[in-house]
């Protein structure tokens, strides 16, 4: 079973609604007023829209606002994570935010990278990583970097042994 | 018992040497000539450095080549991973390789968050994340960029309930 | 699936109607009687109320008294926590005592904390606690008290490098 | 093996030293000037003192200064947790930062609830929880408050019955 | 969801039919003649009825006969435990043996103690327990008696922090 | 590596004393005054004697005074479970204080059932129990019963096939 | 559930014509010309019959040929295992052998032992097995046989005690 | 590390004797007097031997006496299981006695294998079982003879492709 | 339930079709043009097929090209593993890859093991491997050759004890 | 700890004297006269070498025969597995065997691709297999063949971000 088929069924709708009307997460983005990997999370139930947010995705997907609204009602509140088993994470709080970016954003940033890049992975091995102090909003923020060469899929044909 | 503790004796020293000269990952990796990411995670027993990396670090920290060498001798190539728990990692190669970076870096970039910072976090919840095409190399790359907010911790004093 | 949609029928309900009627926990507790957090346990399968509480709760919420009175029967008593993967738990007896805690009232305490301060968390960075000895009923109690800055999620826009 | 014997070897040395002046967490904490329970979390590895912290511990448990200073060096900084198996820990933040605060914070509870109460627990049963907002410098904090009764071990002697 | 939910279909029956009825698994035991704990782990499919037993279950509980003698057709043989996640027994068998007991009998045991006590229980804290050698149709039995205080769940009232 | 010699060396030179002497633990517990498994529970770690039981128990084995008083200095808890694997415990609380106990007193009740019946288990199969209402200094308790034939291990004599 | 209950509907028909028939899998096996245990792991889904045995499979059972032919058309083959959770197996393949052969054939053990003795277990501790070199076809076998005394389940009534 | 290093010292001195005089389970097992997998299971530390067996042990290997009665003095009984881990292993007692031989005498049977065969495994696909009631003491007796093809290990030489 | 159940509903018909036209993994692959493992691994949700294979895929099986086409529409990227516990994969990303391939292909493999053999499995006793350098489009490429004796399933016949 | 410093002394001396020598495991083995995989299996504890292979590898090492003889005895079988955790494999004994190679031969497949390549892995993203039959010793072979492009470890160059 698919990670979309065991999400509540309002976010099956989501995906439903996408597939139809050809729409990547890009342009969802960009009609919502958000970041792409946000309303990707969102689709995956890690994120909270406002209500402004909520309108938009439903004319941007063509769905009525009246179940979205409700579904998204004032009390809801994510249960983020749970998409991808955790096991036996990291104790450590500096290392367990590594994990839990992962766990919230994990299918959101696997979804981007499809949507822009196709069928395939970043590689881990061809790969470099940097850490820097930036600010936003008058403090500092950490910034991590990972770079990795785009490897796609790719199953060559095979010549049949003699038998 | 700390993961420095758990190194192979040549590691141990490594820090043990770095602690003693009062060296940042950063400083090191300029005497060395590579990425401080990279220094960081060799340090932890997950890079093969080069014959002249070797007697660079050497120098760097004030270690005899010899031993050096020997225990990065040509036919040594290391394990990978192993300072983290990975318990029970996602399967879609995608998603794992986000685990992998996390696992065979994890502890450098931490070691690289603090000494740029001091004893803290990057926020996983103050946070942004984009996914970007980049070229290296004359190949299609891709790279994630997290922001977190920093935030030292600050146990603040508490009163006493009147007993 | 939510943990919501994990729990017994009768127990859906109750969160459908108080998302109906919009209700807060504390709203709700206040006409039960009982404290906010026992409540929200209690919609979680987390408590046994009176026959008195149960009506209470019913009216509350414009609930028929009739099937929520045969729910919970005389002779149901909770199967306290399973809504959260309890794994390997500490042995010591005084600090199982702290997991049981989170397990039979994590998720009343976390559905409390988001309807009084939004969408987030309480940092366990910018965090304090302490021990004290108080008095209840005459008998010795221990009170554990945990503070932690409010930490709402926030994900602020990225700037699209230049491709 | 006591959680203590798995420590590295200085922070063995600081509760031998202690058993051996008898001092409570209390009383180091007064001498240190930190949190009694901050202070039984340092001798546990889960926090990082300042230079001057360092040297009115060793004055207050009668150790040289040098090997301690040696010890927290400008570039040590803690690998938080570990202490206690995590198992698989919740994936929801607001959840998982409860799971966090026992994995960082639960030997340094517990220790100082025995030093406090004597040898026992702080029932989960006869036992409440709220949810509070407090300030603390300009902030807004979620607090919340544990009370449960102290029930001591109590082995009773038992008639053994007739063979 | 609760674990009666997820037995079969017949046992869900006789939980129904027992809460209909208004009885106890005492007053059931009297009535199919065997013991309170055996006709509780009968209901939790733990157990094995003669013919006679189920056909004085069946009139116990206002069922119909066929049905129930279906269900335990003369082929029927009981995978028991299963109901409480065994995770990694000891293997040791004299130890394991009292896990199994636990595993067998555990739901029977606590569904006693409610229905004997209320909602809460029994102390392993204020407790005491012993091994005699006792003697059952000319054999030798172990017998380990274990005593512990009855702790009724009282969560009381909090007084909320002035804000 | 047997639990014993997992143990603190303190407690392996208690069991060594033991076997010297060639005490068993009801005659120990016959000199210290205390129950027999509580007595086995002390060696394995997993009580708190007084400073008269430790006086009387370092005769009873022919011990020192000194150390055994150093070793439970008036700050020393024991960490209690932690000898037998917990693995995924039930999260019910009522069901989780049988876990406990075991987990905290198995390891005595073994030894007693060994030093009273031989090498084997008591079964689980020709077993029954029961669960009483007792009074104790004027409380309820739960008294569970459990009683199971003696099985002496017996590994019988095999004739080898022909071949 | 039961572990029938989990297997595929053509599995779950086999055992209820079964039980219709009042039929033991000895009398199945000699109708099918097979092995008894032979016959029991392919109603667990275990074993590949040919077409000759799926025929004489549906006439022992009162089935019609055509489903019965269906699921097991030419290119089934079984997913053997995944009925007994395997947990953390042994490595080595001369003991994981050991392993399989519960993991694929333990549930049709388990059923004829119950079919032939009843409800009960055999015992691990009044118990003896030998190690034999036998010939088989030509070729070196491997015989290991397990002898345990048979232990029927009996819970003995208990006295209740005074209260 | 094997398993025999990670058993007590006394256990490896016998295997240590053992390999020294280059005698096989069958012949020590002939001289004490006992079956050959008890010895076996002996050397594993899974049984406990007589006085007399400790004796005739001693001679059989040439070891003196003294040491091996005090390892195994009158108060000492084995912790068994322990040298495989043993995961999640099934809860169905009838099940779990399976699993229970494999984890006592598993060892115990892979070197009599050995011993007999070579380096090799037992057959789990060339392979039969079945279940017998055989008469023992009196008493019935459930014997379950497995039998597998023998297959020595074979690594045959492979010509390299051409490069 | 077999894996194939598990899949989503689009790829259950695959195979349906497949049993229905009673084709081969390799008969299809012919006409889709693709190899063999990669049709069969596509079956199994593990690839992603292009428009133009998805039309010859439906051809080959008789299937309506319209839900072909939209279930692997063109933002469909498949969920890759999942199909078997990869429990406690390596760390190490050389050794991980390994068993990547065996989590996406394993039952590719696996089916068109059994439709060029039959029931059984490739010994891993009677068995070598290699490593090769062989070139690929230019590039270097690792070529590890498994290669192991066909062991068709084989449960013979049985004789009964006499009883 | 590299897998390497966890084998026994005698394994632990081979690779010391591999590295002092500067042998790959391909210049070994055609010392040894058997296979490269085979031979580093050999080195990691995974086979079992005859008296003359024991021999012939003490000459290429330059280490004495007697104590590789005596490591090495009659007696000595490999207890196989163990360096990888193996966690919850796949029960089907199909996949089973894929894993069971790789937890027997993937150190010495890892070793011998690095000695071949140098540091990285085998793609199994631009990847392909196959399966074919063929016949070895007159008998059916299955062989599974997997190609993967070879991927160096390239961690490049990071610019730092402007401050």
């Amino acid at each position: 079973m698919s990670v979309v088929q065991s999400l509540a069924p309002a976010h099956q709708s989501l995906f439903e609604a996408k597939a139809v009307k050809g729409l990547s997460f890009e342009q969802i983005a960009q009609k919502v007023g958000r970041d792409e990997v946000w309303v990707a999370a969102l689709f995956y139930g890690q994120a909270k829209p406002t209500e402004d947010e909520v309108k938009k995705l439903g004319k941007a997907l063509g769905l009525q606002e009246g179940p979205l609204l409700k579904h998204w009602h004032p009390h809801y509140f994510p249960e983020r994570g749970g998409l991808i088993p955790t096991g036996q994470a990291p104790a450590d709080p500096t290392l367990y935010r590594l994990y839990e970016i992962i766990s919230v954003y994990g299918y959101a940033i696997k979804s981007v990278i499809h949507e822009r890049f196709g069928d395939g992975i970043m590689s881990a091995i061809n790969f470099s990583c940097k850490v820097d102090k930036v600010q936003k909003n008058g403090a500092d923020n950490v910034q991590i970097t990972l770079t990795g060469k785009w490897l796609p899929y790719d199953f060559h044909e095979e010549e049949q042994s003699a038998q």
